[in-house]
């Protein structure tokens, strides 16, 4: 399944044009229920879901979080894009934010929250929360919106 | 688009048999690229973007896995499903899970990287680096296969 | 300096009777100023104050608390005093934990934070938040009186 | 004890010159074993040692940790002494980097790790690591020599 998906011409990712900007998108697939299936095989092959109890995946989760916290430790500002980072230093990001992902999907589902309608909901909270008409223009009080 | 998402009568998480277990599952909508692109739209609206570089969203996401922690911080070890939590602690849960999805998924957009991509060649790298026939019923040696 | 604080018959670590049980103490030396000191002399020896901004400092101290999760990941849920630890194991703890308060003193020094003084304060506050006679006994609503 | 300390006229942070250029540096006091032994004080009179297992109090670090995040999360670089910040955000950082001494010191105290001795260790290790001779002006291969 995973050669299939890898061999099926699937839409990598491209720059397309919106509101007067380039902006960088994701392919379609694999989508987050489709990792979670990828991962959860992973465990299964291993015999390996005697250890990934949530907290463990939480704590888990935290040293992926470290290691793409040290990516970007010495480097003050960053810029979109990653001027200047070499073909490796992004590959190597790519496999930390990866990491991230999948223990993230794989907390979710031992704690049987279903990620992706939680995150529509939490997405439509955030537009109740912060509505456009309020907080636009206004990024000096940017802190005072958000927590 | 985000009521039509949720009108159209899109699968919710269900347990299906599989493996001789109940497994959780999630729902196969959003996708990452439907998460980034109503997340890009959100950030778009509010003309947020001046601060959204890479390493302020690294810092938000950080602050989200901070408050995922502290849900799970006095309890001890907890078991998958969550056992005795209540109703208004899983929504929590799923709150705290999703803003660190949405902060994962602009910190890879704005960082260029592909993450379904990504997260395809890192799991695909994960199953030569653990061979299931090496490490299936080794968990004593679990830590040593894993860093 | 650093071999006269070593030599100089510094206490060590002990345990002592305190209400009933044993406890673990910290050697007196070196202070959190004395800390503070060496690391600053490390970094001005070595010209790194143009790498040690606040959000890089921050950042550092964030990839080593992921290093000490990373020790506890796995492990399901660990007894004080780690029973069961090799002593190679309690050493990488104590490396990681000590680069963890490495960057949380510079990252203070940094801020013009005076952490000495700034704990004195909020354990005083923490002990007008939780009074002893309030929440005492009271261990299934910790978490109300705790964030 | 405690207010002993705080009548006792401790040396406040100061300002010295340092190697021509000003020095931020930090009272005396408390030490980090009188930071341990207050916060063993105030968990013991509470009753809550049942809740500080070192799972627990690292989870609870990682939640302080994303709490100072959040203070630097969407201001860009931050510029040493912080300037530009209010006299409420300094004391509220102060607060955060308080909240993250506390938990890492009692995470030591808790594995029994004799965290002044091992930091005393580790700064030595890094001097071994990192020679001045070596690694000085070497600035753009930093994070060669740094992990």
């Amino acid at each position: 399944m995973l050669s299939a998906l890898l061999a099926d011409g699937r839409e990598l990712g491209t720059v397309v044009l919106g509101q007067g900007q380039n902006r960088f998108t994701f392919s379609k697939e694999p989508t987050l229920e489709e990792v979670r299936r990828l991962q959860a095989e992973f465990t299964d092959e291993r015999d390996w879901n005697q250890f990934h109890q949530p907290r463990n995946l939480l704590l888990a989760l935290v040293g992926e979080v470290g290691e793409v916290s040290e990516l970007f430790q010495w480097r003050g500002e960053v810029a979109e894009g990653l001027p200047g980072w070499t073909d490796s230093e992004r590959e190597h990001l790519g496999q930390e934010l990866s990491d991230v992902l999948i223990y993230l999907v794989e907390l979710a589902e031992k704690c049987h929250v279903d990620l992706p309608q939680a995150v529509i909901r939490k997405m439509a909270l955030n537009r109740l929360k912060y509505p456009a008409s309020k907080v636009q223009g206004s990024s000096k009080k940017y802190t005072e919106y958000t927590d």
